[in-house]
């Protein structure tokens, strides 16, 4: 029987599942590979701390060089995350005629128009279904599922952080810093929350899934991100009595022309399917011309789900390493070669619905000039309520628009604040859906 | 540029949605596969009618060994449906060297086995994801998504226009036979329902399902299968206040040495996701080993969603003709010869919660005497709610179990037949998730 060598670099907690999933489907995967995947070589600086996973002592080694240069090994999985080490790491195994797996969002998203450039020299491939939406194929489903369509828009929820952050929010009522500290507590939230909470990882996600659905070079800076934490527990009170609820999104639309990419807290309406999706879980939505909308759900993160995310790419790998093919499917769906530079939508010229929350004074005549304001920039008020009653002082106003147009949004938003009728600084939430 | 010859039998609906996204897509197709599709002849018996699609008059036929036996084709579609004559057709291409793409379940679910052995037997391909979930790329998911893993339960809904009958049913409260009469006239629903309405369909789906979940050989006519015909719109209500929905799953379940697969009406909890599945959409649900719970979510069928999983097929089989290799991925996910025969768990020992409804004298001491009967049969009564007061009169009893063995139901409900307390059959329905 055919054998492929697997050597990882990186013996972490997706490491550790891997190793383990290795260790207890093996035989079932050859059931499905004709063929076996052979742990060569693990790669970690640390070799002594047990990972709670059977492993054979000989197959751990300090030196990241037993795996990049082992040529026993077909296939290197890389698990370090960030830009470096890991981007030498596997440019070196790719010159060295190792195909590769790996979960790295932000090496892929930054970093990926090199590495493929690379693989593509020396034949070989990378897969990184790991990378977005964890353990549900999602890549493969905007690969290879959606080929025979254009994709019009793909949006969303890929930080199970976050929305374990606003699931508890809401289901709590507690604010942002209260449960931010609770999920750091039980290591849902990292010790540095910043790339979860401000969207960056959902950034580098939304890159990778732009990119893939429309054929276009979509770069990581160029897409708009702002994150969770200035949402507060009132505003997920007022979008549930509006029927909404306050996820972090991040959503690319591709109108043939421009591309729009954008990750912030969005208000879908109760009965999207994506509002289902609570906790640390990921879901998926995509439209299509021919396949129409689709959606994938699954967990987002975890060691078990990403593991298994990286196994099936390893298998997948090894199935193209058998039959001596390379380059069979483009990791970004489409020929590299064919693949321009995406023009981004500028944000002042998204369009869609939004959530306005002002504090106004609650004073005769208050209502008509901010509505006022709306409506000179051509900005069409769908519902407006205040909550509460206290004469004189400032009170919640909430509004919701039409479709109006992002800089028009701002321009009224700041005739507002020149008018001396609201304290504070506005909230806006963008609605989908 | 490479060019991979295409040709479609049977030019209906699906056949010209396939034409269609060849003309309207075919320049996005070739960026993805670095070669293009070209359609060199679709048969039928009626080349006259006007399809509504763009097509070169001299690429039809009524003689389907133009297709058959064409050296300029490489990948044959199969759209004629049913056994025969598709099965000839589909071997004779397969013997000719070509691979074949169908949206046929009916053919794959009863005569896949032979078809496949043909396949390998000529080095050739078959794609089948149109012939479940429409265009969700579902079997994608489960073939190689899940590869890491060990899928213990698969369940959804994989029939549109049961599930439009349902969503009909409970939105408009109208009873079965006026909402299927309705969906015939709206196209939603055959001349002969039959197919769909009594599960056929989704057996044939769950029957393909389970076999790649599981890597069993499972045979079409081990399914238990039940349709939606049984169903009122009482009992749709009743779920609902109990808060489930009704909808048609197909089921499958593998503990590791019993497979249980079967079709029927089915209660679900209304958080489910699946309860949110409304009309002609379709969703499958998988639970596995590593990768944990994921749902998929699509249009189950009509004309595009399932010409896009056509095309999509056609892609991936275009990339291996291209590369000169076949049966990369076993088509059931699992290589032909590790694949046994399922054992089947009888019906009589599948164990899930159960509502019953039964028209039950309005007379003091029958509901001891019922929940006597469930008793004595291990059957635990979660909860039972009697609707309206008619004394002397039968009047609706709802039961809800806790988890029990189906066997004890049927011999409790035999026994409670016999207590001369209640008129009519009982209505059992199935709970999951």
């Amino acid at each position: 029987m055919k054998q492929i060598g697997v050597g990882v670099i990186g013996f972490g907690t997706i490491g550790a599942g891997v190793v383990d999933i290795l260790n207890k489907n093996g035989s079932e995967i050859t059931r499905r590979l004709g063929g076996k995947l052979k742990l060569v070589k693990v790669a970690d600086l640390d070799i002594e701390t047990d990972r709670g996973v059977e492993i054979d002592k000989g197959l751990l080694s300090t030196n990241v060089n037993d795996v990049l240069e082992n040529p026993e090994i077909d296939l290197v999985v890389e698990l370090v995350g960030g830009y470096e080490p890991a981007k030498t790491f596997v440019v070196k195994a790719l010159e060295n005629g190792k195909s590769i797996v790996t979960a790295n969002k932000a090496l892929m998203a930054v970093h990926g128009d090199e590495i493929l450039a690379v693989a593509k020299a020396n034949g070989q491939d990378v897969a990184f279904e790991a990378a977005v939406g964890g353990g549900i194929p999602i890549l493969r489903a905007v690969r290879e599922g959606m080929a025979a369509n254009k994709v019009h828009t793909i949006y969303g929820i890929l930080n199970g952080t976050t929305n374990y952050i606003l699931t508890e929010m809401k289901d709590k009522g507690e604010d942002f810093g209260k449960v931010l500290k609770d999920a750091q507590e039980l290591g849902y939230a990292e010790t540095d929350p910043t790339f979860d909470v401000e969207g960056i990882d959902a950034a580098h996600k939304i890159t990778l899934l732009a990119s893939m659905a429309f054929g276009k070079k979509v770069k990581f800076d160029t897409v708009y991100t702002e994150g969770i934490s200035g949402i507060t527990p009132e505003d997920i009170d007022y979008a549930t009595e509006f029927g909404f609820e306050v996820k972090l999104l991040g959503i690319a639309k591709f109108d043939g022309e421009l591309v729009e990419v954008r990750v912030h807290p969005t208000m879908i309406p109760s009965a999207h399917l994506l509002s289902s999706v609570k906790g640390v879980y990921n879901a998926v939505y995509a439209d299509a011309d021919y396949l129409g909308p689709t959606m994938y759900y699954g967990q987002g993160a975890g060691r078990n789900a990403t593991a298994s995310a990286v196994v099936g790419d390893l298998i997948e790998l090894a199935r193209d390493k058998m039959n001596g093919v390379s380059g069979r499917v483009p990791p970004l769906a489409f020929n590299a070669e064919s693949m321009d530079d995406a023009v981004i939508k500028p944000m002042g010229r998204v369009k869609c619905r939004y959530y306005v929350r002002l504090m106004a004074k609650d004073e005769p005549g208050v209502l008509s000039r901010i509505s006022g304001a709306f409506g000179d920039h051509d900005i069409s008020i769908e519902s407006v309520v205040q909550k509460g009653r206290d004469t004189g002082q400032a009170v919640p106003l909430i509004l919701m628009t039409h479709e109006a147009v992002e800089e028009n949004i701002m321009d009224a938003l700041e005739k507002i604040a020149s008018l001396g009728v609201i304290d504070a600084d506005p909230v806006l939430i963008r609605v989908e859906g």
